[in-house]
């Protein structure tokens, strides 16, 4: 039994109405190899070896048509109403399954915008059209993605919870980091403070340690996802922070921001403040335009606004992305209506997802200015999940 | 500087040769998703974000074209002899290598039975299309299978190096777990003794820890890709194992025998011998049939006839797949004409591979048999890198 299984497949039938769609399959093979991204959310942490099938449908019934040697693991999962194994071939069980269920449509894992919803090999696709070859199944194939988009977005209580949980260890390790830097300290050095924090709690990177955190400190360290370099903190430069964690499975991103006050200095120089009231003014815009139903182009427009309104260039990324079981967590974004970003900023936004706003801004001379928070989309507009940093912290 | 990387690179325009393919293009994004099973050869453990495409071609150039961001973790793998970095979409700068470099054949990242060489997904498949659209490219793409197959399963030197040594390492966990085994012991608290030695050394587990090792205690404990279970440790009884681990990202995976003397009995009763004793001369067997260029059907029959002539039934997997960065490293196996296998026992075994050879059996009220050995295929046959158990241990 995993309660994030249990949680998220009792999600899957009234989804498959609200989309329309008569049945959900999940078709995949050697998932030790990768596997598709929603495995994690409707089978758990088993393989599926041989050619496996997931069916969810529109009615409730979910079924794991399965190699014989997985048929207790699937069973045991708790979240089937029936395990069905085969020994040689899916082919018969598979389409005497369809058969009977005769859905309207067949909706299968592939998105041209959505990674997380895009798990469906071009390999495994043309396995599936042989396998239906000669029936009227072909011609009822439909992309899955709403509804996966859907039901990893719309985070359950539970889900919810383990989030908070990684944010509130992330601020606690930021806290410690930020009494135990000083200037000299090279970026490799803070970074190196914050991985043993990681470690000593046992926690996973909710990306790669290369560049968790990221550390930018002054006006010429390269910005982006980058190592830590050997720049040293100085006196009058800002220091900049993207860091997250893995708990439970659940991830948390965030950047933070410190000045190092020069001699004499009670106060960051004016070109300092104004970058990070104008990254703070802008999440506070992004925020105020987060509702279900707006679309995240609106959200990133807010936050793009206020940064190009105070004169910078503008960020050549999004706003805001979804945080989940990954940092990046697929579905609709809080972007731009560019092309690398397909259809994901036009997605209507939803209750239960949880994004990320993190407008950036360079201040010549001093370095880089980014701020991310997290937030949760609910009924009323937009919750802060971490507590957001409107005040430079001054070493 | 991946030292992996730069060999395995430095392989593809060879490879490229020998397929007749003028170009191989590797298209993803939002790799920290899971992303394509290839990718730890030629780009290592960084992500990709944004669309990337991974170009190698048979006269010897090797581009990345990446989001800006990435330029610098790009350059800095020395892999590639030229980076491109670009904003906003993708299409005109792949375009524009496409159309300088006029490529007879792209090969991309789909297979119908090698789940490694399938890493493209459907949704990306279909962007390229978009991309490609109103070009002649559209009708030059091919399948990279063969010559990923190839790439993945012909190991160079420093792989081969780290796989013994994943291999040693078990063989010394083995030998530790051995000393301490004693009737009464769960397969659990067995599994647990096993899986401690595993975290004390840093290692990772070759395949989920929740089946490794697989235990199982005499003839009741279920079989296949199954969890410990608290069934005891009996005189009388056979017990079973199945571990592996993950050392410096390569794999080992090697099954051993133990069998537990009843007070009075000074070896094991017959049918016991029997089974160990055919299970030991089917991999003999095995062993015996691998060359370079024979199918890995060949060699499955050749342990599958040992098993079925001495009475037993006949084992319902492949007698043997491939070893490396995953316990099940794709391509060619040594496995039955099933359906299920697609058309990877017909490959030709190819100098430089490493398979498992693991036939299998059951000894009716004794228990189940099975052994693993990892072979190396070399000009002239196979080695064994594992050291074969030829005797039960006794206890």
């Amino acid at each position: 039994m995993n309660p994030i299984v249990i949680e998220k497949t009792r999600q899957t039938a009234s989804l498959l109405k609200e989309n329309n769609i008569d049945l959900w399959l999940t078709f995949v093979r050697e998932t030790s190899a990768g596997g598709d991204p929603i495995l994690p959310l409707i089978y758990g942490d088993s393989d599926l070896t041989w050619q496996s099938a997931l069916i969810f449908t529109c009615s409730g019934e979910s079924l794991a048509i399965v190699g014989r040697f997985e048929t207790e693991t699937a069973e045991n999962l708790g979240a089937f109403s029936r395990v069905i194994p085969y020994d040689e071939s899916i082919r018969s069980v598979l389409l005497a399954e369809l058969e009977r269920l005769n859905p309207a449509q067949i909706a299968i894992n592939y998105s041209e915008s959505d990674v997380l919803a895009d798990g469906l090999s071009h390999g495994m696709y043309l396995n599936l059209l042989a396998l239906l070859e000669g029936t009227p199944f072909t011609g009822r194939l439909i992309s899955a993605e709403h509804l996966i988009s859907s039901l990893r977005g719309r985070k359950s209580d539970l889900e919810i919870a383990r989030i908070r949980q990684a944010i509130a260890i992330t601020e606690e390790i930021y806290a410690k980091a930020f009494a135990n830097l000083s200037p000299g300290m090279s970026e490799i050095e803070a970074a190196g403070m914050m991985q043993a924090e990681v470690l000593k709690r046992g926690l996973g990177f909710a990306w790669p340690r290369a560049n968790n955190p990221a550390v930018n400190s002054g006006p010429d360290s390269p910005v982006g996802h980058n190592a830590p370099t050997g720049i040293r903190i100085e006196r009058g430069h800002l220091l900049h922070f993207d860091f997250g964690v893995r708990e439970s499975d659940y991830c948390s991103d965030i950047q933070r921001m410190v000045y190092f006050l020069k001699p004499g200095e009670s106060q960051p120089p004016a070109p300092v403040r104004k970058g990070f009231n104008t990254v703070v003014q802008a999440i506070q815009a992004a925020f105020n335009a987060v509702r279900p139903g707006a679309q995240g182009v609106e959200v990133d427009q807010a936050a793009r606004a206020v940064v190009m309104g105070a004169g910078y260039p503008e960020y050549k990324y999004a706003t805001g992305h979804q945080v989940g079981r990954l940092a990046h967590d697929g579905g609709a974004i809080l972007g731009p209506a560019w092309d690398r970003y397909g259809r994901t900023p036009f997605l209507p936004l939803e209750v239960g997802q949880v994004f990320t706003l993190e407008p950036g801004l360079m201040v010549p001379g001093y370095g880089y200015v980014g701020l991310e928070e997290d937030i949760l989309v609910t009924g009323g507009g937009a919750v802060f999940l971490s507590t957001p940093q409107t005040e430079l912290i001054l070493k």
